[in-house]
């Protein structure tokens, strides 16, 4: 550890927040060098919706290595990529009544987003992008001019430009329609918005606290977006590939997003790997004209094919992640009305927060938690939120392991804040 | 090929230029669906140093897999990272009298490109970003202001800012010394560059044509960099681990850069791993202020460090990469003499270039060099120039049957070209 | 007529809706060359409070030119300089209980804006600038940058940064209170705009529409922006030097502004000058820092020296100004009631608006009212308010007669609009 | 003066370098409130070509106050408008087979530079200017982002954009042709630069430090912007209106500039007014895209054609300039022969410039002239230039006697220079 601290730079934060040598995984569980056991509700950041190392996923990238199948092949037609399209297309895609192009960028969710973005402006011609309060994009210069939080922001040493941002669902509570703001502001000609490129929207603001649009709040974006001549796309980089109950976090909204952007647990094992799903007639790039060196990363190929024709060939796996989502939310709910406190639990599927209201509070449970074996990743705007993202395949039994950990972390941290204050 | 051509966007690149299914591969030859066997002098864009499937890497990876090590990981600690951090500090580091912390980006050279920016923004305190004619850093935002191309600026969709170009070395011919213009410049106060953040150059500029920078003139943009208060910041994505000869293509110069940007064959595989090597006293971030999902790439690590350990170990490796750099430049050489017609060819190392002049001659000679069973890229500001890219471990035998065939790929078209003309 | 067609820019806009020549004029006169006699209820869109050729004003000036004083003297002492620093300290300043320092700028509105931005960049670090819906601030790149009009913001041919624009006073509706959306927002660490430098404002919007804000929102914003750090900036460009009866437009809600920008009618006969406000503990130019060859523009100083002479010594004239501002406002009201059809009347003092609800019936009767004798303005994001912005010197008869011809076209375009719908 | 400092803002320049209260003017010579008589060879900065307070100019301005012609009128059509017109366009521009419209704008130079701008990139759809190091262009965003200077861009507060600066004309030297530089980077598509809007130049540098472009130089520029689409504009502000010698500057190289940006001088008098000179097919301005108050400054018209009629209607002024610059030059250049020292001699008509090589030493002769009675401004990236502009309508025994002080002062600052190194 010592070493991580004298070579690495100041700037590593998760080895900061759960102090210890992660050795060995497996499902949602991570063993430590020197033997602890961790239950994982971290998952990655949402890039381990499957699991650690799932055994399904590795068999087929173990095959594929063995046979020195391409491995990196820029944006070379291979096997890998060829059986991932066909996957995607027939079980993903058509079977929700979905039709896109695929766009490999380079591997990670920022370089996707630029993508977007780049494509938008290109397709209308136009510069602005309209982002939402809370969102988070990723840390390349047009991700973050994309992205809310100012200590993201204030890192690019430059002022961002292109981007305008607007309340997210429930911004200003429940009785003010933030929609309704938007569709004004943008219709009028003199409110200091020039007409949009795209609107840029996750379904669900993960980093940004779990925060939740509604089905009504994300058809009227849509319907802004269209009637303003802005593409309409979907940032579902952590609230894609099943983490909200379906496959796409916006399908519940009966949405069809002129882009989607994916990333994160796409490949299945944690493997980078990031695509934009654009409609065919946006489809204006110019061969060459966004490139990348690891497009092709056809290991995360094969891993994501296996994902898929493991998980989404029937509707069991929905209905397992729709049946913890609701256990966990029933529990996190039960402890947050227990203690009062102002807790209060958001999320869909098994993206849930339980708000502690100050940074202190959710800082000092994660911490306790993770001294008890649970790892518990905290977000939104001062760092409150306290982030439940358990592996969609997490076993019943280990969820509630879990959760238990939580529980008793929870009680006793609020036994111990009451007497403080008393 | 039918189902990429329906599915995949208009923006594919590598698919079109060498249109076959490459189903295997294995050092630096790639098998097609087809049963063709093809040279490969691309090497995934300087991704493959090492060749494909390298098996002494491959064994590593497997067994990593096998014992479910920890794969994603964020940038949490594991004794995969911990053990790459050791042998690159001991194997190529200390060895040449390096110091440097490591930060861990997102893993592609866009994501450290702009980390570099920001690190050296944040660092000043000032926003301009010198680069240089013909420099390529690649597609996010913050990497398209700081590249020349024109193609891509384009494609951002808005004007990038914060960059201002200089002219790199040779850019006005052998006579006029370009440093003694960046010198000037950066030292006026009246000549419309405010004072830089950092100058980022390549040592030898691979996508901006094989532009070879002298030892003179990196040493000069160095003590310029340091006079001026800026960073000096060597972009060695494409040409480090070993392209020119030594691991970082500046070491011939004695440069010592204050961050130094690696990517591409890092992780001596093909798979995506990026970091920045920074000066301890640089390294001002603050926890978690630059951050992606993908900066634990566990199996890279476990593949950079047997590379590292199979390659780096001794000096055979550099020796055998300057003999067969030595051939392939007395044989390019002796086919440019042959048919003079302005040919030339530039580089250092393996990196070599074939300046047709044109963009039409180029790329008759890449499609026909495809069909003869040899994978040749183009490069510079109108892809006129051939880009010579082998694997640095290929054999003699290999490297031979490839110039044979790029050597008669030439006759034949300037047989043809001649009659054309006359 | 035909001189002008030919050999003035396209961009002409006055002399198209007031096609006539313009030779000779005095208090609220306006004579042509063919001698129609027009009564000007646009004054010089605010520049000519006091209205055409004053001749208090006048007497000083020929005065001055007769003896050779300094007439251009770049920012060198003069004692037209010193005399009017006196007057205004005195006359406006000392008796308000308000403190500052001049800084004479460029003599345009928007040179005194563009002044202003970089005055409270430089005093915070910051770069945001906080404008509103509707605002207008002038056509240079930082001043459009403020403004929120598309058709002026889609000239300056780049995109504009550097401000976010937040919902005026009653964006919304009289339900909802703007300025606490503006709290929430930039007390957010999570909101998208980062800490602000300003927050630039006009107390009664001209330009976009005779837009008001009331005391409390003044002062809710006055109090943000001290507690995010900003500078809290009114541009009383055109409403202030008694258009809305006070010499400042901000007095009637006890504001104190870090930064006050002066244009228009502060020179009292329609000469070119501008100045801005500034607490002195915030005047933290370097000497020379913010240059231009008009600063000094001491003929203009002498009639705005003579105006605050003849205007501002005594409590009569902002009397009279109210008096009037009742008047016009009661007979538009009248006319609103009259008529319905949703017409509405807004403003405060002597700056009217009477809101068409469309452009076409707003062009309609601005040209007829023009055929009969008044010239009249109009503004708004679609053109569709009629601005009613007679001189503040205007006697009753005039005014009297000015609003009948009003009445009478607004009727007849009325009668002639129903049959039209019927 | 206690009062202007503690009343006018730190930012004042003029008054602390020339520190006296200037009561009155005419022609070259000011008179001090406590009655000393200076020479000028400021002019305004350049906008008292016509000297101060011309009295064939005064009588003109007299009458038309005195007659009530409109003062202030927007762009409404006035005969003081017309008048200047028709002047303007057969005595300026018939005469010298030009032919432009014309735009007023905001009556300062950054205004007109602005305008200049927006309405390139308009033309274009382009965002990029260039422009060269050393220029200067004005003190709004868009004008400062054009201008080299960094005490000036620094006060900006925020990174300029959209602009990239090339070597002037002898930026590297006699011996090395800056414009070939620029038409390489220009032609290169992948130099960094975008495709250009404008090109932005001026024929002799002013605040540059009187740096003097050649025929040959210029003529190459105009032949590049064509080449590359670019606007060819020519700041003509500081050195048009016969400051070289023949009205505009660019006369001497047959130039035809797509548009001509004019000011301080043109109203003849010091009073604010800017133009565009625009060819006739680029004017492709909407109604009222780029507005501003006072853009009919009809008091400046009617100064501005008396000007015209006064000094243009015949060869003899240009000759005289030319003989007057003949006479400054050849004394300047004996006395830089005297004395050695690096002194050099630079400039066109009557604009020249003093290099004194250091800051130090052309301040204490500023500043010891001054007290002996000749005002004496300084220019150059580092204030080491002494700007010799005196009224181009200066009697020969006046400008005679200034030199004599100058010729006095560097005599006395030498040999006091001279002790203090021994």
């Amino acid at each position: 550890m010592q070493v991580l601290e004298s070579l690495e730079s100041n700037v590593r934060s998760y080895s900061r927040s759960f102090p210890a040598i992660f050795s060995r995984a497996r499902g949602s569980t991570m063993l430590t060098e020197n033997g602890r056991s961790i239950i994982d509700f971290l998952s990655g950041a949402g890039a381990l919706n499957y699991g650690h190392n799932n055994h399904a996923i590795k068999e087929a990238m173990i095959e594929y290595l063995s046979s020195d199948g391409v491995v990196h092949g820029l944006d070379l037609a291979t096997p890998a990529k060829l059986a991932f399209l066909e996957s995607f297309s027939s079980v993903i895609l058509r079977s929700r009544g979905l039709q896109y192009r695929f766009q490999f960028t380079g591997p990670t969710g920022a370089n996707a987003i630029e993508a977007a973005l780049k494509l938008s402006r290109k397709v209308t011609g136009r510069h602005t992008i309209i982002s939402f309060t809370n969102g988070y994009h990723g840390m390349s210069l047009g991700a973050i001019a994309a992205s809310g939080n100012r200590f993201y922001r204030g890192a690019a040493g430059i002022p961002s430009s292109g981007v305008a941002f607007m309340p997210y669902d429930g911004y200003f509570g429940a009785a003010v329609d933030t929609a309704d703001y938007l569709r004004k502001i943008l219709m009028d000609e003199s409110g200091g918005i020039d007409s949009p490129a795209a609107i840029l929207v996750e379904t669900v603001q993960g980093e940004g606290g779990i925060n939740v649009a509604s089905k009504a709040w994300l058809q009227s974006v849509q319907a802004i977006a269209h009637a303003v001549g802005a593409l309409f796309v979907i940032d579902d980089i952590q609230m894609g590939c099943g983490r909200t109950g379906e496959f796409f976090s916006f399908e519940f909204a009966s949405l069809f997003p002129d882009i989607v952007v994916m990333s994160k647990s796409l490949s299945g094992y944690g493997l980078p790997l990031s695509m934009l799903l654009i409609k065919e007639e946006l489809d204006v790039w110019r061969p060459g004209e966004h490139t990348g060196t690891f497009r092709g990363n056809n290991l995360a190929l094969v891993a994501a094919n296996a994902a898929i024709n493991a998980y989404w060939r029937s509707q069991a796996f929905s209905q397992s992640i729709e049946r913890s989502g609701k256990l966990m939310r029933s529990r996190l709910q039960a402890n947050a009305s227990r203690h009062g406190n102002g807790f209060s639990v958001r999320g869909r599927g098994m993206a849930l927060g339980f708000d502690c209201g100050t940074a202190e509070l959710a800082k000092s449970i994660s911490c306790k938690a993770f001294e008890k074996g649970l790892m518990l990743e905290r977000c939104g705007p001062l760092d409150q939120v306290l982030k439940f993202l358990p592996a969609l395949t997490i076993d019943a039994e280990t969820l509630n392991r879990g959760l238990d950990i939580f529980e008793d972390t929870l009680a006793e941290t609020m036994k111990h804040f009451k007497r403080a204050v008393n």
